[in-house]
């Protein structure tokens, strides 16, 4: 029996620039109806200029795919003269703080300096996305960031704040808390632990911030994902590198999921006999957060098998050589 | 003003087989007046023709060194025909949980299988060396291993039983619990946490079994290490692998340290104001507690600040290009 989804959508997607630009947006404009694209470029795309080149370059790389790209700022202290013109261009802004992550160094050392801004965003109705840790042990990071979350929710209460890829079961207890709180999560982060990047032999391609937690962390994602619950949205965070920065010394940090996320959800699902709950976590959800109307696409699932490739380009994906209960097949396109 | 250690041991040394035994088992052999040699080949030394062979094996890789290989034999079930004969050839016995860390595969899958084995060794006199992990969740193996070590402190009072390589606070307050528990630490699990493997950039070359461990399980360790407590020992865990097993998509577990173990405990002791306990942690406990007269060697430490180098043959160190703060030298050698 085939499954469909109805525009579903990427709400944390890592497209780089140039060459691997080119690779890696197809992979999702294929399948997914839009995504909401990270900024942290070098430079970052703080500046209305540096966006409207960089969704220009997105847009001739997806040319023909019905996807919509959802453009975000990088954080830094805006002006209201600066973010008036941009706003009906970008889904939100992304606070990055300083040193958490890939490309974060030109990011937020203290929360207090953008209280201005913030109070901006919430009078005009601009979402903030946050990548939520702080710099201090890796499997504290995220549950050390939670007090930030309360008083950004506190402070800015009419203000949309998303917890972008949560990994504790802290971050899914906030959601119930705070009503502007929202999240998203990855694929990775519902189906692996730390036990998984350093349990057996050591897996760079599952290495990503935030690291992968414990077994009831995962538990209490996955949980909030097969329900859907109402304020959560897929986010694949997939994060493409070259395969030389991946196996080496000292790898970066990022999964790539991008081209097989959809059927590996559909298989979660199914597996957890959720199905009926994996539209609105892949779209519904977040057209209703962000209220937006992403193209209509209509994407088919058919049981027949394919296996993950070894490599997208010189991108190496999550899980090669696996094999894949669900193939995916976009209505109207010719096999 | 250099400093002096008298004949320091390496209390858990893996020297490998063939090619890489002949590599790193002289740059151990150098500094270091003895060492308790790993029984985890494959197939594993768990018979007397098995270790004889391979005791040969590295007295002649050692030749003129002036270095005792202290032979461990690999756990499985003993008879006392068997072990009688073979008693003043080991040190002790080594148990690896089935499946925990490389080379374990032929390891024990129920410890009470070896119960009568344990027994024969209690009362001949065998020490009992064990890697104390379950196969549970990384972050958690070591500690649900502690009712393990409680359970086998209690049936055999008389069994010297040493904890190999503890990376937890829970381990460490066991030495102070039961009288015939004792332990080694490495000097990776003094120095860095899992922050250092997976914090910010993924670091292969730190990535061992047990997993580097939280900033309060490395501050127990170092507490203990710095004061020399009595039953504690060092070992290095020195585990080489060639780079294409550490820099690839499923890296191997070990840190290569012995080469430059003991000049970076002289700086880490000396940084923390307690050099005159690296004797006994180094050395004297070791001798005390397994009874040993290792060959004498006085081994000279000078402030002339070595780097370590990127690589020993094929194999990566810990820290590649960092400056030593001491160099070494072996009294009687001519440099």
């Amino acid at each position: 029996m085939p499954f469909s989804l109805s525009s579903p959508l990427d709400m944390h997607i890592h497209f780089r620039e140039g060459d691997m630009l080119k690779l890696v947006a197809p992979l999702s404009a294929k399948t997914f109806a839009g995504g909401v694209i990270m900024p942290n470029l070098v430079p970052p795309v703080d500046h209305i200029s540096r966006l409207i080149i960089y969704e220009e370059e997105i847009n001739k790389a997806i040319i023909g795919h019905g996807f919509q790209p959802y453009m975000a700022l990088f954080m830094r202290s805006y002006t209201e003269e600066e973010l008036a013109p941009i706003k009906d261009r970008i889904i939100g802004i992304k606070l990055y703080p300083a040193g958490v992550t890939t490309h974060s160094d030109q990011g937020i050392k203290r929360i207090e300096d953008i209280n201005r801004t913030l109070a901006i965003m919430q009078d005009i109705d601009i979402p903030l996305l946050v990548h939520g840790e702080t710099t201090g042990f890796v499997m504290d990071r995220e549950r050390e960031f939670i007090s930030i979350y309360e008083r950004l929710a506190r402070q800015f209460p009419r203000l949309t704040i998303i917890m972008e890829h949560i990994t504790t079961k802290e971050a899914v207890d906030m959601l119930d808390r705070y009503e502007n709180l929202h999240a998203t999560v990855t694929l990775q982060h519902l189906i692996i632990t730390l036990d998984d990047v350093v349990g057996g032999l050591l897996a760079p391609h599952l290495f990503c911030k935030p690291i992968a937690k414990r077994p009831e962390d995962r538990a209490a994602l996955l949980h909030i994902a097969l329900k859907a619950h109402p304020k959560l949205m897929f986010g694949s965070d997939s994060a493409p590198h070259p395969v030389s920065k991946k196996e080496c010394c000292g790898c970066a940090a990022g999964v790539f999921t991008a081209p097989i996320a959809l059927q590996m959800l559909v298989e979660l699902f199914e597996d957890h006999d959720a199905l009926e709950n994996l539209q609105a976590f892949v779209s519904d959800n977040a057209k209703r957060i962000y209220e937006i109307t992403p193209p209509e696409k209509t994407v088919v699932f058919e049981k027949t098998g394919d296996v993950i490739p070894d490599k997208y380009g010189d991108v190496v994906p999550i899980y090669p050589g696996r094999k894949l209960a669900w193939n995916v097949k976009v209505e109207g396109e010719i096999w």
